[in-house]
């Protein structure tokens, strides 16, 4: 295994690289891969020791692909979690003004969480979807007409100019990270007076009136907080979910374990995801 | 208003297009619009009698912006929904080998649909996003080395090839769409033997254990069946939700009214959605 090489959704300058520098405190153990699904296989295979990914977004959501391969890719757990403020700036070649925009480029997140200030303040101008908003300012950068949705950090990098600053500023955002590994580390000890999550995913094995609730209630009958839940198909058919939840807690905790095991004689699916330490 | 015209997401060809084909039963019914947005400022102002829009995918899950806008408009009402399924096809110009492809462009959920297809047998080509799949089959047409995921109908508009037929194949690809109007349309009415679906917003009033379980309690202590539960950010905060529910039954039903009236009273933002024909 690459000791000390962490993997993240490159290339340089995106939030992921900024979220992994928040982490790690460090600049130097980033490894820029191309995609999430490369992010896993990396990890599973041992080919780097870590990787970050993002979870979710506070104006966008879950990111989906992130919530499948959790689902899916039984070894892979979460071992750390990351928030950081998100502040997307309006960037664009040296001279050019925001009335000779003809088109935006950036990553998909990026551009829907601007959704309503383009639609409001550009509504004609193409948009154009890039891998990472680190590729689409390069782009830019080449361009004489074009202009970009991302950090602070990507202007200095690719030598942009800000036209617009913090556009998503009446709103917070913030993307939740996680660190994941393959599930060989050993889950954080246990301290009293520190605040942990748990994370776990679990498919109900019938379906009906109820199913969620009775789900819920062994966790609500026990005083622990559900501070998040998320479903997601199953990919079988339609109307299938499998329910991904957060919980306020660390799994050796008497009342939690005892939850968990129940949840699980419920369910047809069920991982434990890992415990780690509360960030928010 | 324009009566008897019904916005989609075009152009021509689209999944979108097949789904309104399919619920007016007409091909000359539609009017094509560029954006999701576009769709609904369309009904809230009367340019069009009704909109269908995409709510979620078998496989890809909610359609974040649709379920952002049905939640923020407050006029906006479901009074229908359409299922279609969904068959992804690899079509290209005529003459080009799969091993020749360079680039792939599509819709991003046409390309998340078979992400899995495409890592494991095209895993260097590029990746191209577009608005719709029928604006990348225009690309396409127009290319010698690029490729496009989408319908077969597409493949006939467009002239192109069938390299792949229905790459989703192994799984059960459906996207549920619902037809919206302003909300001055009067419910369905109710009749026996007839099997409903209401749909609901809500924000619980605050935070803690089991705020989600006393709500799933209104319905699950009446034998009310809940279909679908979707979580989507507030914007406000990091993990704070607003909630999604679909329910088996008609709103004038004395059990659902009930439920739903206690559930309003837990709740922040709280607004029915509508009631329609069930058709899964």
């Amino acid at each position: 295994m690459e000791q000390e090489r962490y993997g993240y959704l490159g290339p340089e300058g995106t939030f992921s690289e900024m979220a992994l520098i928040r982490y790690c405190n460090s600049e130097d153990k980033g490894v820029p891969l191309k995609t999430i699904r490369e992010i896993v296989e990396g990890v599973k295979k041992g080919q780097i020791c870590r990787g970050i990914i993002p979870l979710e977004n506070s104006l966008e959501g879950a990111v989906n692909l992130s919530m499948d391969l959790l689902f899916r890719e039984e070894e892979i757990k979460i071992i750390d979690e990351v928030i950081l403020p998100v502040e997307q700036y309006l960037l664009a070649p040296a001279g050019l003004k925001i009335n000779e925009i003809e088109e935006i480029l950036s990553h998909r997140q990026a551009i829907a969480q601007i959704g309503d200030y383009i639609s409001r303040n550009l509504p004609g101008v193409k948009i154009t979807y890039t891998d990472s908003t680190a590729a689409a300012a390069e782009l830019v950068s080449q361009s004489t007409n074009k202009a970009v949705v991302g950090s602070r950090r990507i202007s200095d990098i690719y030598g942009l100019k800000i036209l617009v600053g913090n556009i998503s500023g009446e709103y917070e955002n913030y993307t939740r990270f996680v660190v994941i590994s393959n599930g060989r580390e050993k889950t954080v000890e246990y301290k009293q007076d520190v605040d942990y999550k748990t994370s776990m995913i679990c498919t109900p094995v019938i379906n009906g009136p109820g199913v969620l609730y009775k789900i819920l209630g062994e966790f609500a009958n026990r005083g622990i907080d559900l501070t998040r839940i998320e479903s997601r198909p199953t990919k079988k058919r339609l109307g299938e979910y499998m329910f991904y939840i957060d919980l306020a807690g660390h799994q050796s905790e008497p009342g939690l374990q005892e939850a968990l095991k129940s949840v699980e004689e419920r369910s047809g699916i069920f991982k434990v995801l890992g415990t780690y330490l509360k960030k928010v």
